[in-house]
């Protein structure tokens, strides 16, 4: 029915707000239907492989699997009252199935090694299409480091202005956490794709004495890594993606914050440049729809986190009660990270950088944001503790009638201790800004070294 | 597209077990476009009544609204690039109208104006189908407290047999819970049906000299609350409901966990009668399904409510960012809670209480839990600190051939301290139920009175 | 040892940060003996009365209670040990008690009886304190409003300038927002001083016939609500404080947010005038320590009704896993909001408002913000469409060089449409504020109104 | 005062239940004021040999802060006025210094550079020690695992009576979560113990031209890991730290879960050996309070978890108000771990195994529980389909007077397709323990590989 969904995820209103299309395959019940085939396919092949069961049987559960005509709502109808969908799946390929397939479809098998499994295989496409798009967005924000390698700007500390900075080196502190992403990724990919293959209480024993073999065999035929021992109750590998998701929202989400506050009437410093976001009654106002969106999705992914750790509540051999909960938790996590990470690329790419406001507004606190500079300046002459004294007291003083030059060139114990020049010096922002470039080059070759890593 | 969809609420396979049908139909795409459209209509009669729009300007808006063929993908493809989809809406709207709609609709109104006041039509549809599904589940609740008042079973605390309880009086503490849920839901219903109308700023501005009166007349007509103030970054009467719900989902997990542990195997005093549940490998197994969907729809419910709080971080006049975040939050929480109360209802309406059984378990630890009992009847002769020790000891020498009655009569001090008649009621376990009756039924009469509270 | 604590809200260098003293008293173990023994010494003298126990007993146990000099070593040595504080409390009590003592002692109580009976004495401790803190600060509040009801500034939606309100009707919101905060706790009051007293398994067995009769009566002499029904395993009253906190930190954090953003050097419409603050390296800078430290505090608070919804998790007649819970959260939930409290009281009564700056920084967009105001004088003459899309135009023309007032009245169409006077009104943002008034007088009643409620 | 402490953490009644002595230790004030005199005498040193500050200055410094007696009463009254520590502490130094050290104490250093530096130190103590703590446990969790190998008990799914397993196997996949911790904790390790160096925004202005020496040399002496680029706003690595914890507590709550069922009076396999735990009224009864303890840490520490992604909420070149949470959330989280883990060590040291109950529990269901095994043979020989319907019916029409072996010989479909010895194989659990023996030992070899990688 029109307009029948209820999650934003699927709403026809909403959802191109909410899902990255590529992501939404992954994740579509389309996909699921298709990896749980491609299980029965493969575990049959395998164990005709190995003599467990005849060639004949794989090849005809192959070609049942291949050509299966999905009855949905009968899937629909059975899933409801099983409580699970593998049974009325494997009821419908049966059903579909020859003499052969009936009788070793589904050997040895139990529904949580397809679920699993199928998780697995869906975390694998996820993560494969989440390291591209974080490569592409590193990619982004490089070019934007390295263009504004020299755009002096206001750096700001607990929201006041504090010294100078430059937009680069800024850009480049999104790119280091980006960059420490990757590697994350990189190390909790092989445990992230972990399939399972255990039979009814995760021993095997339903399998056989090819078991291991077996399950070994399998888990390569899907391209997932193999379990070490006994891992039916274990979901850390599965709850550290969706913490991980949390730690890349945190780099997105600052991005956006940054955007926002910069975006500022007051500020102006960069604004938004992709378009929309107009106000339904305000002509002259362009609201900051990416970084409101990014900020939204974060919130979103960090409380998945934060109900993730639910999924570790296990007991027994397993307990269904909090893993069906990765049912929600897992592709509502997905969904919205590589949206965010989507919207983020673009609102990089087209970001616009006004490099003259982010000079001009030095003025707006008449330069007294050089203060440390010049005190760092005295402390050289005077030590630490009087040059910051001396610095305190000259603002203290100060009636807002001139800016920090003209205070400076005018303060006797200043004069006393600098020169003309060095107070000139000391008042322009471009000449204090210390390691600026090397923090941006190692930051660089940091991004460019994690990017074409091997995993 | 067939098995597009990638929620569990939109899901083909799954929505069944995740969403309970009216609620989803609250919190569908066709309920919301219909609750803006039912605004604009309303503002749009009431700015006429007060004459701030021609009568006619209302009618013939009212009869576009009605009469609007919405164009779906439009509207998403423009709800992508606004970010917002009221003024996709409004455009549709003004495209269809005659020229006085063009000249009159949306008058003085901002899109979150719309946004607030279709959320609480819809908290307020949400909160009256939630009273009906508490009340149903109390009723049951009652029934089940009353047939079993004197159903003795073990009494457990921390997971370990503590002393003699009843059933019924475990069943009535639910029903305790419950009731208090339905207080709350009284007592935050006026704020949470709230609506919202205050122009692009919030002071009514747009509107002109008659805002107080249009906003009021415009709450009547809507069968909202009328906001007191100026609330447009206020978010505490929606993140309450959400917290809400997350008490309520307290009280079903309770009664899920309980129905969960009492099915085990060895003790085995109730299992679920709703059928479902299979195994699709052990032809023995029937697996509490209602008790862990209940159990999992709560995790969610309790996650929702921990993301909620990011509601209330807010900024100036409103701040977008957190407030899209309701867009996801309030229907999926609706939805798991109505859908955990319809399974609750469920599994109580069908659970088989296995009376015999709760008494035979008495014998699991040879009665030794009446050892309390006894040691209040000692207590009345020679302390309670004697009677303690004087107990500790017996079950310390105790070798485990004899249960808690043949220790007792064979105990010197204990004989010389009460009788045998006293020694065998003590060791009774419906002859120790205390208050049972008088609690239960102050409950069920508690329950009464707010079943049928006015609101 | 000094320096050996290891918690916020005990460290010597950051508890004066995180702890309000009178909350820090109501939570200190000292008060926790207090209420253990004021239990003891009640519920002796409450069976006094009912002749359950001897007056003599009472009497002397309210003695050894009164004159009890705890050893606390030895009462951390054994609570370590037994996992809880009440039996090695009642030991040492015991032990120097009178032979009447030691048989009357804790009679029919249970641990649980005392713990949670403790804590509903603390709860109302607590929200007696923070109803205070509440009224205290919006009186503070109340003023500000009423003081800068005609204070205008720019108003600000989804970061962007949008129109013009005061600082008034801003500081409104905060106080509706407070005003609803003491109706909820007015609500929850009475529940969430509920006591316990059920004996081993919460049906009074161990007390005799006159279980309920002590019951009541032990609750009234602790000045606690009595409990209805069978309740030990109910947490929802407790939750529901916790959830309570969270909603009075989200008002407080957006006064910290509106103050940090609106005291950036760009904005400096307000600032914290508490003094202190100070930066370690530059001399110019004050940060907004007290806004910085709400916020924090805030999240702390969200996140402790993130965790409480766990203390739902219970089981049988009740589960100490989950309840213990509360011994962390609680405490640091109640520190928590009555410090951040206590710091928006100063931050409130020493905020420094430049209204000479709110003005002027409706320059800062040359007026553009006054947009609206433009396009609504239209919208009266020729609709709402035709006004929005003039102005849309309009502003998009614009080159930079000339400010609204210039722009409009150069432009022919408007000026076809509006007379010179008209459009000067329209961009004068005092001409456009709706109903201000009517907003802050209706939103100080509700709070006056509150404020003074019977409870 | 005596007994004014009010968290868990620092009260003298609770807090030897909430922490380990050394972690305590750890994250004491003592320590925190040790890091940071360390990162001032380091620094000096460090500035000393680039010939930036004289060598005298350095070892007047170090002399200073090694002979420092901190006024505890004026640092806290000044950290409260100030809002942060350092300052008042860098005064007391100063003061109690010679004129080299009030020149060149905390030279081109700013706050934030001593606070996470020191945090990363602790960090590095902390995951020391929980190294240490993990590789304990797991020693004994291997013991175990060897121990108990063909130890037979029920396998439980979902709660239910599923087939048939070794309590070897139950543990070892506690052993295969606690290797991956090791891993993970290895893994994460050397971002964990990044210090920070980079003045007031971060870009080492105030150091001078030899800023990027100065920052790695420092970082080597205080045996940390040097920052890549400018990260005075990331806090990825933090956050990883707690999310990594509440992952270990997932491993720790599950062994709690499961003792705690198991030792059910109903079911009894296990129980803990610890002493303690006993009740103030039930002379029986022993509580399960290892257990409990450590599900109550494990829903704390998931707490802190859920409230950390709020540290990545971060703007500017940094953000005090979210950093200040770190104080609260990183040394509960610690505290709470390292006591958990401490606590699962000592319960699994001192479980009490009973090997003839997990026997004997088989009998519960009549022997049902081998229903798949039986079902499994007939698959061998007459297809999964056709097995498991046979057994689904044979148990369907059982009326509860016989066991499954009996039923099976009894089956006339069953005896034309097993023999009688098949049968009694099928129905014997140590005969359906698959790959019990291949998965343990894997996950032994992997604990071994990973305990003693190198970090």
């Amino acid at each position: 029915m029109r307009g029948s969904h209820s999650s934003v995820f699927d709403s026809e209103l909403y959802s191109s707000l909410f899902t990255q299309p590529e992501m939404k395959q992954i994740w579509s019940d389309e996909n699921l239907i298709h990896c749980w085939l491609e299980f029965e396919t493969s575990v049959a092949r395998v164990q005709a492989e190995l003599d467990i069961i005849p060639d004949q049987a794989a090849e005809e559960i192959a070609a049942t699997c291949r050509s299966l005509n999905v009855d949905w709502p009968r899937l629909a109808t059975e899933t409801r009252s099983v409580g699970m969908a593998i049974k009325p799946l494997v009821d419908q390929i049966t059903d579909a199935g020859t003499p052969l397939v009936k009788k070793y479809l589904h050997w040895g098998c139990t529904t949580q090694d397809l679920l699993d499994s199928a998780l697995a295989i869906r975390m694998k496409q996820t993560l494969q299409l989440v390291r591209g798009q974080l490569i592409e967005l590193g990619d982004a924000l490089k070019s934007m480091t390295l263009e504004h390698k020299t755009t002096v700007m206001v750096a700001r500390t607990n929201s006041m202005d504090a010294s100078a900075t430059t937009w680069g080196l800024q850009v480049s502190s999104y790119l280091s956490e980006l960059s420490r992403h990757i590697q994350r990724l990189d190390f909790l990919y092989p445990t992230a794709i972990t399939g399972l293959f255990g039979g009814a209480v995760g021993n095997l024993a339903s399998v056989g004495h090819q078991g291991m073999e077996t399950r070994k065999n399998l888990m390569t035929a899907l391209g997932l890594s193999t379990p070490v021992g006994m891992m039916n109750a274990s979901q850390d590998n599965v709850v550290q993606v969706v913490q991980f998701f949390a730690l890349v929202h945190g780099t997105l989400c600052r991005i956006a914050n940054d955007v926002e506050t910069m975006g500022r009437a007051s500020i102006a410093e960069v604004r938004e440049g992709e378009g929309g976001g107009g106000s339904s009654t305000m002509p002259h106002k362009t609201n900051p729809r990416a970084s409101n969106m990014i900020q939204t999705l974060s919130r979103m992914g960090w409380t998945y986190a934060s109900g993730a750790t639910n999924l570790l509540d296990q007991q027994d051999v397993r307990a269904a009660s909090m893993r069906v909960l990765n049912w929600s938790l897992i592709p509502e996590s997905a969904l919205t990270l590589s949206t965010s990470l989507e919207r983020a690329c673009r609102l990089i790419s087209h970001l616009v950088v006004d490099k003259q406001r982010m000079r001009d507004n030095f003025n707006a606190s008449k330069n007294f944001i050089m203060s440390e500079s010049v005190s760092m300046k005295l402390a050289e002459k005077i030590g630490r503790d009087r040059g910051y004294n001396m610095m305190k007291k000259l603002l203290k003083d100060a009636d807002g009638s001139q800016n920090l030059q003209q205070l400076a060139l005018n303060c006797d114990p200043i004069r006393e201790t600098l020169t003309k020049a060095e107070i000139l010096a000391a008042c322009d922002p471009s000449s204090y800004l210390g390691c600026n470039d090397a923090l941006i080059d190692e930051t660089v070759a940091f991004f460019d070294s994690v990017r074409n890593a091997n995993r």
